[in-house]
C-alpha cells in the first residue's frame, strides 16, 4: 500500500487532525445492552459522524487484540505485521528513551528467587518505585565488552535495560520462564547474528545476580521482549506532509517519533493538547492528537468513567473544527471495553470528515452505527490513503 | 483470482450485459446533501436495483483514484495492480490506433523552448488540432535505425509516438522536467532491455527539434508515459465467452480489445449502443457497453448535466431488459464526483441482477443505498467471478 501511495503524494496546502481515542471501543453494558459510546452524550461527535463517512477499523486482524504499538502503527498508515515493534522497544519509548537505531532493548522485572535460585516471585512482590530506582542504580555501572549498558528504571517492579553499540542484534530469546519453582533461562541466540548479544545479555544477567544478592525480595532481573527499533519508512517523506504530534504520555510520542513525526511539547492534559493544537497549527499538515482517558476508564473496566471520558471530549470538538481543518478523523489505536478491563479485539469506530467524504446514513458515532457506514469494516492502514484523498493530496493512478 | 477461475469455466447459453456508466459515483451537492444519483429520477434503475444484489467496486485500493484504464481493467476482471496500462497506451487507444504487442508508445506534446532550449510553454500555448496535423507531418519521415516510426496527431498540443521493431523496451524516463525554465530531459532506461529503445528515442527528439526549429511557438516536443502495451490473458479465453464491445468514444474501444473483446461497430450516440446491442444480440455471450455523458458533466463540474445523464441513461434500461438478458451488471470504472470536477476514490455503486442473485435491502441505485447492499464493499475485479457464477458459468471447487 505504501509503495503504490508514493508516487501518487502531491502537495497540497490542506490540513488534516487525526485524533486517536486510545481503547475507543466498547461493549453493551451487561444490563443496559449499551456501549460506553452509545451511553455517553456526544452531540459533538455525532454531528461530525452525521456529516463524515464512518466505519470500523481493524488494526491487525480479526480476533487478534492490539497492542498500543500496533494500533497506533496502524492508525499511521503502517500494516503492523509487517512492521512488528518489541515489547523492549515500547517500554522504552514509554519513559521517553532516547532509543537509538542498533540499539537493543528489553523490558526487565526485579524477581524473587530462593537459595537454589529458583523463582518465587516473577515480580518481587511489585516493589516501590522508589526501591526500584535505588537498584536501577546497582546495575547502572555494570560494565559489558564493546558495548553501553544503559538501564533506567520505570513503575514499580519494572526497568529497562539498553545494549548500545555496533552489530547487535535484537532476536533473543526471554529469560523469564513465565512459571514459578523454575529458574531464570539463559538468553539464547535466535539467529546467528544475534550470538554476541546472547553473550554479553547473559554477562549482565549474571552480573546483576551478584549485585542484587543482598536486595531480597529484588534479588534478581527477568528479561523478555528484547528488539531492536523497526526501521520504518518516514511517514513525512511518505505522505509530503510536514507532521506533528501531540500526545501527553510519553509512549505514544514515542512512537510517533519512530515514524519520523516530530513531537511537539505540551502538557499533561487534553486542554494542553489542543492549546498545543492551536500554537503550532500554522507550522504542520498534519496532526496526531493522542487522548488517553478512554483506554485508562475502560483498562480499569470503569464503565462510568469510560462514558465520562467520552463527554469529556466530545467538549473539544468545536475548539478543534474552530480551527478549519480540511480533514478530520476520531478513531482509536485498540478496543478497551469496560467489562473486558483491557484491550480488546473488537474493531474501532472511525470517522473521516471533510468536504468531499460522502455522506452515509451514520448519525450517531459509536460500534454499531459505524458498522453501517459506507467505509465499511476496514484494516486500520487503510485509513490514511482515505484520508490522503480526502485531503486531495494523491493524484490518480493509471491514465 | 483468474488463476483460480479459469479450470472452473463451463459454457452455458446464458448473456451477460455489463453496463459501465463511466465515473458513476457523485458526491452530495452541498446544498441539498443529496448526490446526482440520489437526486435523478431513475425509476427503471431503482427497479433492477430492488431485484438485484447491490454493493460498492473498489477498483483499485483505498483513497486510490482510477485512471480509466485500470477502472475498466478491474470492471473485466483483472487486478489492475497487476496489469498496468500506462499513459501512451492509453493514449493510442484513445486514437484507435493500431498498436501491436511489442510497440512502445508514448504521449507527445508540442511545447515552446527559447533560444538557450529551455522550455517557455509546456503545451505551446495550446495550439489548434489544425496546427497539430500540420506539425505531425513534419515528424512523420523521421527514420530510425531499425524501427518503424509512427507519428499520430490527436487534440490541440497533442500526439502520440509509436516505435515498432524487435527488441524494444517501455520502461523510460520522460522528457518533460514538469517545470518551465527547465531544458527537456534526456530519455533515461529505466531498464537495461530499453536502453537501444532510449537511444532511439533520443534521436527522435534531436530530430524533431530540427524540424520545428521555426515551427514557434511549437518549436520543441516532450515525451512522457512511454509503455508496451501490456500481455493481459485474453478476457474470451478466460471466461469461455464471446465477448463484444459497444462504445462510442474510441478509449473504450481500445481497452477492450487490449483485453482481447471483439469490438462491435456502433455510432455516437448511446441510442446508437443500444441499437447495436440489439443487432449483435444472438452472436455473443457478453457484452460489455460503455455509457460516456456521466464522467463528461462529472468531470466539468456540472452537477445538473450529470443527474440529466442519469435519467437519460435510465430510460433505456426497458429497451435492454427486453432483450431477455440472464445477468444485468450496471456499474462504472470510478466516481466523478461533480464537486470534484474530476475523477474521485469513492467507490461505485453496483448492481448484479439475475435470477439468482439473492435480494437485498436496497432498493435505489445510489451510492448510500448500495452501501447497505449483500455485495459489500468489494474489488472490482472480484465482479466477474460474481457476474459468471450468476450466468452458471463456473463449476464448483473442490468436491
Amino acid at each position: 500500500m505504501l509503495d503504490l501511495l508514493g508516487p501518487l503524494v502531491v502537495s497540497n496546502s490542506t490540513k488534516i487532525v487525526l485524533l486517536s481515542l486510545d481503547g475507543l471501543a466498547g461493549l453493551p453494558h451487561p444490563r443496559t445492552r449499551k456501549s460506553e459510546m452509545e451511553t455517553a452524550r456526544l452531540p459533538n461527535l455525532d454531528a461530525l459522524a452525521t456529516e463524515a463517512a464512518c466505519g470500523l477499523l481493524r488494526h491487525v486482524a480479526p480476533g487478534i487484540t492490539p497492542g498500543s504499538g500496533p494500533g497506533h502503527l496502524g492508525l499511521f498508515g503502517y500494516d503492523p505485521l509487517r512492521y512488528p515493534v518489541g515489547r523492549g522497544v515500547l517500554e522504552a519509548l514509554g519513559i521517553e528513551f532516547d532509543l537509538r537505531a542498533g540499539d537493543v532493548a528489553a523490558r526487565g522485572n526485579f524477581c524473587t528467587v530462593d537459595g537454589a535460585g529458583l523463582i518465587t516471585d516473577r515480580r518481587a512482590g511489585r516493589i516501590s518505585t522508589d526501591l526500584c530506582i535505588r537498584l536501577v542504580e546497582r546495575l547502572r555501572d555494570i560494565r559489558l565488552p564493546g558495548v553501553d549498558v544503559l538501564v533506567e528504571s520505570v513503575k514499580e517492579h519494572r526497568f529497562v535495560l539498553v545494549l548500545r553499540g555496533t552489530g547487535l542484534g535484537g532476536r533473543l530469546s526471554e529469560t523469564d520462564p513465565q512459571s514459578l519453582g523454575a529458574a531464570p533461562l539463559p538468553v539464547r541466540a535466535l539467529e546467528p547474528s544475534a550470538e554476541r548479544t546472547a553473550e554479553l545479555v547473559n554477562g549482565f544477567v549474571a552480573e546483576s545476580r551478584r549485585r542484587l544478592a543482598d536486595a531480597s525480595p529484588a534479588n534478581m532481573v527477568l528479561l523478555r521482549g528484547f528488539d531492536q527499533l523497526p526501521t520504518l519508512p518516514r511517514f513525512p517523506e511518505i505522505f509530503g506532509m510536514r507532521a506533528g504530534a501531540i500526545a501527553a504520555y510519553p509512549m505514544y510520542r514515542g512512537l510517533a517519533k519512530v515514524v519520523g513525526m516530530e513531537v511537539l511539547k505540551t502538557g499533561t492534559g487534553f486542554s494542553d493538547e489542543v492549546a498545543t493544537l492551536r500554537q503550532y497549527w500554522d507550522g504542520y499538515d498534519f496532526f496526531f492528537v493522542h487522548y488517553k482517558d478512554t483506554d485508562k476508564a475502560g483498562e480499569d473496566g470503569d464503565f462510568d468513567a469510560k462514558v465520562s471520558a467520552l463527554e469529556r471530549f466530545d467538549a473539544f470538538i468545536p475548539e478543534i473544527r474552530a480551527l478549519g481543518p480540511d480533514v478530520i478523523v476520531v478513531s482509536g489505536d485498540h478496543a478497551s471495553p469496560s467489562i473486558l478491563a483491557s484491550h480488546g479485539w473488537q474493531p474501532v469506530p472511525v470517522l473521516l470528515w471533510s468536504r468531499y467524504c460522502g455522506a452515509d446514513p451514520v448519525t450517531a458515532f459509536a460500534e454499531r452505527a459505524c458498522a453501517a457506514g459506507t467505509l465499511g469494516v476496514i484494516p486500520a492502514q487503510h485509513l490514511m490513503p482515505l484520508v490522503m484523498a480526502n485531503a486531495q493530496r494523491l493524484t490518480k493512478y493509471g491514465a
